[in-house]
């Protein structure tokens, strides 16, 4: 493991460092109970590491998604009764008004609509209103 | 504010609430004597606030970056006296070996490295050996 800059990373991080040193172990294909007897511990004990690490990920991604929304420069209400294939022009035209550029073309769009919308489209159109918001690195999420 | 799927978010941030309306207000353009007034509470305890959101924020992304440097499919070491040109060419032939795809073309890794390098780079020469991480989405991290 490095030292130096990274040590002040995980000083101000959400994740212990014994956490870290169990998520690297796990990632290298070992299993709890060779990780317990590698740390002086039990396989539970680790099994409790290891899920309090991810509960923790999860808990600092869904921090970066809200912060990314409320500091999205576009947030863009699509409508009821809308076909889905409409929403990319609806998208580029008005982040092209703002001057935004967007890391999508239509077909990546698309696609990313299918894959992050599909509970609020049925049958390629729109059953419940939702936003898209256009984050500052022009990446896109919905909500 | 949205109802619903937010809640469940923001019950799984490192963020409160109260946390999260401050923010938005800021972004509206607020300022914190203005947010103080409508939360009925003091210009400090908002400046409080905004610092511990702040601080969360910061805590949320390193934890994530190192997440994403643990999870990376291919990290790459940099030696001392490479010539900062050649790290792209480096970086294409491992990733391609590997099958993994990289989301930047050669000028957009220099701009990259140049960005995210400096310290490790002096006259477009590595003065330092550093890493470079090809995380799962095609991104690079640096470290």
């Amino acid at each position: 493991m490095d030292l130096g800059n990274k040590r002040v990373i995980y000083a101000k991080s959400f994740l212990t460092e014994t956490q870290i040193r169990v998520l690297e172990l796990r990632r290298k294909g070992l299993t709890q109970e060779e990780i317990a007897k590698i740390l002086g511990t039990s396989r539970a004990n680790i099994s409790m590491i290891e899920k309090r690490a991810k509960e923790n990920i999860e808990k600092a991604k869904n921090t970066l998604r809200i912060y990314n929304q409320i500091s999205a420069p576009l947030v863009i209400d699509i409508e009821k009764d809308i076909d889905a294939l409409e929403i990319p022009e609806i998208i580029f035209k008005k982040a092209d008004e703002e001057g935004i550029h967007i890391k999508y073309d239509t077909l990546g769009m698309l696609e990313f609509i299918k894959k992050n919308a599909k509970q609020f489209i049925e049958k390629r159109v729109v059953k419940e209103p939702f936003k898209i918001y256009v984050l500052e690195n022009g990446e896109l999420d919905i909500g």
